[in-house]
């Protein structure tokens, strides 16, 4: 059990897939996210590697919701670099016994339409493979503590953040389907 | 040659590196782009799927061709659905003999800062190694054939894209050094 509480905390809608895929004497999950949205804030332009969370939701997020997150952002001031919201995918990250069983669960994930699914390394006696669909966003919103855009096209904007992150999450159960027949 | 002329049409940022690539027995591409910013329209709500081009750029873009593509989009009316601009990073299909071949390229993919590279299957003739790095931005700019953001917040973002762009096609520098010590 302790292997299912690697990744996202509190992250309830993936824990049946964990246990399914976890169940198995060929796979062990060794972290995962069913998809969430976030507001991240770059100290310098594109340097995702060094981004700060300002928040992080596994759910559809309320209108009233970003602009306290983006208040908070703004209060930082200039030195708070850029700000991004991003909408990101159901990641799993498997440890297949072997290449062949990696071959099988891949199969599974591209059929439940996790299409940029992947192995990640092979080794004698591992094979890693990441199940990842294809639903994103990636929209610059500011800079130096200064929102860039009006709240209609906000609304707009977390609108879209919120449908592509429910495409995402239904895809889930197709994956859970798809795994009990594996 | 022919395998060259696979993927993007008038590619030159990567024909150097394809041409590495192939010159060796165990390898050949398939398909590549150096990376490019687009504008797509999707008939319905996140639709990816059935998404139409109405611009596409492999270099940076002025803000003036961008509002030229949006005023041919806006001009299509509310049938054209949603718009969305995004800037994808570079990406290489690499077919590789064996499975020790496709870990060697993908090492060096991984050196060069390629960190979403990996196997997108393996078969006992060949392995197909996807090259692919994570520049990228995905951003809804409008629907129903109404821009719905002001200049200003289109010229920050386009000038994000023109970054995120550059980075990516930075890095192919990066692979063609890797792929030449091989």
């Amino acid at each position: 059990m302790e292997r299912l509480a690697a990744g996202c905390v509190v992250d309830e809608d993936i824990t049946e897939i964990l246990a399914e895929i976890n169940r198995r004497a060929e796979y062990y999950t060794t972290s995962s996210c069913s998809g969430r949205i976030v507001l991240i804030s770059l100290p310098e332009a594109g340097a995702k590697k060094e981004a700060r969370f300002v928040a992080k939701w596994h759910r559809p997020v309320s209108f009233e919701e970003l602009q306290n997150a983006l208040k908070f952002w703004v209060a930082g001031g200039r030195d708070r670099g850029e700000l991004w919201l991003l909408a990101q995918p159901p990641i799993i990250h498997v440890t297949a016994r072997d290449l062949s069983s990696a071959e099988r669960i891949l199969k599974a994930a591209a059929a439940a339409g996790f299409k940029y699914s992947s192995i990640k390394s092979v080794s004698a006696d591992k094979t890693v493979v990441e199940i990842l669909s294809t639903e994103r966003m990636d929209v610059p919103l500011g800079v130096g503590g200064e929102v860039l855009c009006d709240e209609h096209f906000l609304r707009f904007v977390l609108g879209r953040a919120n449908f592509v992150l429910r495409r995402g999450k239904r895809k889930l159960e197709k994956l859970l389907v798809m795994l009990k027949e594996l």
